[in-house]
């Protein structure tokens, strides 16, 4: 009697937590999930990120959730890394395994955007010149049609003054996400990117060709002469027919291996 | 009897099908299809391409037909992928599958400059600065003599105002095709270059040195001097007695593998 | 009795040759020797290195020893490689094998900073023109919070006017660590840099962000507006957070190959 | 008696042939050429070559012939195709087989200089930027410390007015010879350089840190500031102590795989 007092009261405690915890949506679609694990490995094979920078999906059961990876290199995710997060980012089990900080920029923009179904946040290397300098990035290339009408710049200082300039709470992830208003990135002053879109193959081929586009652009620059940009209607023509189908194709076979299914 | 003119009926929709068609001119030289094949892997190796850009070649057989494969990253082109056009970028079969729809460059091109044997298309990173900017494009070296003369930028916008940047349609390639006039290849503004040449190791030869040629100018004009490019006269002098053997042999054999033919 | 004279006189002279030098802590922790193999290699495959440079770890048996590999190139190192020094840089043992003439790098910083457990001495090719430019290095992005409160240049010409340029005797190491004095970096006119820290990954992460935040920094400046840099306080919040635990494991991976321990 | 004289007739032809080419020095010692080999690949893992270029070595029994390759890709070289030719250039063998056209490079080189035992001829990317600039290539950095005292610069259009720009004669090598006076390198004005010394490992090695170090200058006047030179005296100091003994080893495990000796 004493003992099966015992056992109840503990698994009170546990329930008490479990409470605490946001519930899980269910298995994410395997499809999505094998995708999401490719959108890692193409990243670190593009040079979009080295060990840092992150990449995630919303839930397909559940627009409430998003699934992302525990804190880890993004070359090195398996599936066992996964941990699916609500739109707090607070993960639905295991809260004791080591996280990104800075996964307030994908929850706070999922709660914003419900058109955006996935978020990449990286350091690429081109793109940060651009955040620090009062030269705005513009659209020199077809492949960068999304630069054309310009990309706003978040300024944490704006949100926290002098801080160690992480996007490690809710707010800063808000305000990033309502400087972010309906563009598909925004800079990160001193920091890196915020990439958005409404799917795995987009939010990558815009990481890509954000940093190819800030490098082309650079070099432009360098030649010293005037610069012809894009317009801001031939970037909404572009983007009005644009996928990543032929480009997935070749990303998913070259990060995850000739065995990838065609 | 009611059953066998139905079956009359389909075929007739067929052949009418068919009739639409142009004819092919029949099998591709096996050297050449597999030169194609190389040449697809070869620009990517190489930095030319990444998933978007094509090559093409004119049909051994029939001058008004030319082969290129199928919507489908470089990288990736197999024997399977390739499709035979006529010079109005029609398919002679399988008009359903997934095609580039930027042919026409093809297509144009190869109806107005009967010395050309093949063309690419491509975004290199570091020809587009040389399309948006007020600096021409020069020779700096002796492997860009075909650049010593100059080469002309197709401006889209002259073709079709404000568009989605595709030379998606026959007009525009013909605008283009008649733009590069006489010349080995042409810039397109925001968007890359078509180059063209007597045979696959040309188009790929000159796309490779095209870019390289663009990154070392820009490297010229960053040092701040003057700059002391070749001569007109130095550069018809080189390109006449220009050829890639040496080159192609090593381009074929890694990108296909030690086992081609040396 | 003779012969027994001849072998005693023998071995008082070895004991004697033993006496000039250093006596050895004995061996290193296999996980400190592990790591410092690994972090040989990874700045070879990070390109922090190419032949020349070196990286020493303080050993863990004695603050007066260190560790480091005899005159080979990082990415060939092995353990057999490894020779222990006292902070006079004298070698344990072995006196007559091929060192690097610049170990007094690591011996005179082991010496005036007790906090420093690791030294890396490198020619990264993005950290040399800072070293030579008017232009100071500053930080542009949170990945080097540490050059936020600038880093200090090591003037060889101060120690010793016109010279070879190689810190390879203890007054030019001692000259070098004092004017380190208490940061994470210095460069070397036309030179190089000497970076340091608490642990291997430190210094090896360093020496990696070193190198990218100086290129990132250049193209910033090229870009030709005016250059929005991190603040000091934002540096030093970001390196009080700071540590290398997720990349670390991504680049010994990369490194050692995936037996690696994760 | 008839057919006699037709036999012996036949042979006097063919030994007049003989007679008109040079005579062989023998075999090349069996470590020189498994060096020479190593250099054509080194350059070619390097990046100082492409598919063009080339690199000979002084042969080890006669000063007056050199060994150097038929025209191949140097990263394709193999023992077959080494040629071994007099200081006129002529082969001493196969006269018929394609050969480097700018082979009159190394033969006057070696003619002009009996301390020189090795010459490369190539296109390096950021060398190419200094030979068509006004500004100078100068040493930014210990590497390169045989820059400090400035290198002379071969203008063909000196030598032969508008031309093809190769070195493909006796005149137009002996000009640059002359004009190389007793420095290691000399820039090739639209076209690359030519760089020579004491044995294989010297002339790989200042090919690379000649490219290397143009970058690095490229760079460092990219920032904007004043330029920090190395003095003349440095570089001399520099040179009087180098060796490329360490970079050797890497490079030609690297270039020949693990099983070469250590």
């Amino acid at each position: 009697m004493k003992n099966a007092f015992i056992v109840l009261a503990a698994s009170l405690c546990v329930m008490q937590g479990a409470q605490a915890q946001p519930a899980s949506a269910g298995p994410l679609d395997p499809k999505l999930l094998e995708d999401l694990i490719a959108a890692n490995r193409i990243i670190a094979m593009e040079n979009i990120v080295d060990a840092m920078g992150h990449v995630s999906v919303r839930h397909n059961r559940d627009p409430n959730r998003y699934v992302m990876s525990l804190a880890r290199a993004p070359e090195l995710v398996t599936a066992e890394d996964l941990m699916e997060y609500d739109l707090d980012s607070v993960p639905v089990r295991d809260p004791g395994r080591r996280q990104y900080s800075e996964r307030y920029i994908h929850g706070e923009i999922y709660k914003l955007r419900p058109d955006v179904m996935a978020v990449i946040h990286n350091h690429s290397p081109s793109v940060i010149p651009f955040g620090v300098s009062s030269v705005p990035l513009r659209a020199v290339a077809h492949s960068g049609g999304f630069l054309a009408e310009g990309l706003p710049i978040y300024e944490i200082r704006d949100s926290g003054g002098q801080t160690d300039m992480l996007v490690s709470n809710a707010k800063y992830g808000r305000d990033l996400a309502q400087k972010l208003g309906n563009k598909s990135a925004i800079l990160m002053r001193g920091h890196g990117a915020a990439v958005v879109g409404p799917s795995l193959p987009y939010v990558v081929g815009r990481s890509i060709y954000l940093d190819r586009g800030a490098k082309m652009q650079q070099e432009a620059i360098a030649l010293g002469g005037t610069v012809n940009y894009l317009s801001a209607e031939e970037g909404r023509k572009i983007e009005a027919r644009r996928d990543y189908i032929r480009a997935w194709e070749l990303w998913k076979r070259k990060a995850m291996g000739p065995t990838a299914p065609r």
